[in-house]
């Protein structure tokens, strides 16, 4: 019985942690498709978004059999409450990259991200992707020294979000206010993503330390 | 015994109907700060967001308490759970107004918006408000017919949402890339807002019914 019911456990972790891992490699197609104009790519992007969202609603589903089933109390029941929380950032996540993708599928064959910006961009796909790694792993290992390291990593995305208004509101930007607004919204989409993915880690903190590293998921203001 | 039960499970949706007020509140008074370049109004939205926040987290622990006091099964278990999660709903909805706040104190003594736009963000506001108050009614009648209609209404923010997409992408637009940059934020900020009070009426809808109004809380692509 005590095994079955730390198996239902464990069965929750685990599809939280491959929430994760779609949400990421997600995130990295979504950015070759964008860089590269890849339509092919950003369809396959678009259309595996079903899974996250499937995973996420069976996710719900075994969270309420095992509050029904085995009502767990203290520690595990904050387990359950929190995955449910952690469930919706990952499902967000899941959805930011969707938007990645059919920005470069509504811009094809044009690229989306002007030259000068791409290097940029390509930065804040693969930090994206690296956050959300952290994030599982965290996730698995419930190191709090690494969740709070993956706070700090974070601040490497708000200073390429920057970077990128910087750049748009700079005198010198040539190409038009379409692309303007395209980069603006594409830089808030890895913005969120990256505050998702800590949000996820400021969450296993607060069940491994029963405190709060700082607001939970407590987003930047875009400009 | 059961009535303090049932108090508690109202008290949870009390909780999350006052949360909607706040939120809807607060995005009204943003819209008044953007439109007239109010930075006291502003300031007074930005200060107040720390209320909507620790309304969650009250909620989310009574949830748990509920949760480990009276170990609900069955309907009672689905709308604690369910409540969670329209709490997250909720407390981004306040972000989101926030947000709209901060752009009015960053660009403030000037306006964010063009005269020209005023009228639709006005509109944006004045339906995200609507839209809220419509989630918190249902919330308290269960009534699915105005959650379906709830839904409806939506489409207004989507196509006032497209409108100001049409308008930053128009050959005449003469007020340069940062302005299009903010009001292409706002406009995002105004349709989530929106998409949030939907997933609230959606879970109503969840609750009632057992199924699922389409996905719950699908955002629309900005573009």
């Amino acid at each position: 019985m005590r095994a079955a019911y730390h198996e239902e456990l464990a069965s929750i972790r685990d599809g939280l942690v491959e929430m994760a891992h779609l949400a990421g490699s997600a995130m990295v197609r979504a950015t070759g498709a964008l860089l590269d104009a890849d339509l092919q790519l950003a369809e396959s992007v678009i259309s595996a978004d079903v899974q996250v969202d499937a995973l996420q609603r069976a996710l719900e589903h075994r969270a309420i059999a095992v509050l029904a089933r085995q009502q767990p109390v203290a520690t595990d029941l904050r387990l359950v409450v929190t995955s449910l929380r952690m469930s919706a950032d990952l499902e967000r996540c899941g959805d930011l990259a969707l938007h990645v993708a059919k920005l470069a599928r509504l811009r094809h064959p044009e690229h989306a991200v002007p030259r000068d910006l791409r290097r940029t961009i390509l930065e804040m796909g693969q930090l994206a992707q690296r956050l959300m790694a952290q994030a599982a792993e965290v996730l698995v290992t419930q190191d709090v020294d690494a969740a709070l390291q993956l706070e700090k990593d974070d601040d490497r995305m708000d200073e390429l979000h920057r970077m990128i208004f910087q750049h748009l509101m700079d005198d010198r930007w040539e190409h038009g206010v379409e692309t303007a607004v395209d980069v603006a919204l594409v830089g808030r989409y890895y913005e969120r993503f990256a505050d998702h993915a800590v949000s996820v880690a400021r969450r296993v903190v607060y069940l491994v330390t029963g405190e709060y590293a700082d607001h939970a998921a407590g987003p930047a203001a875009p400009a």
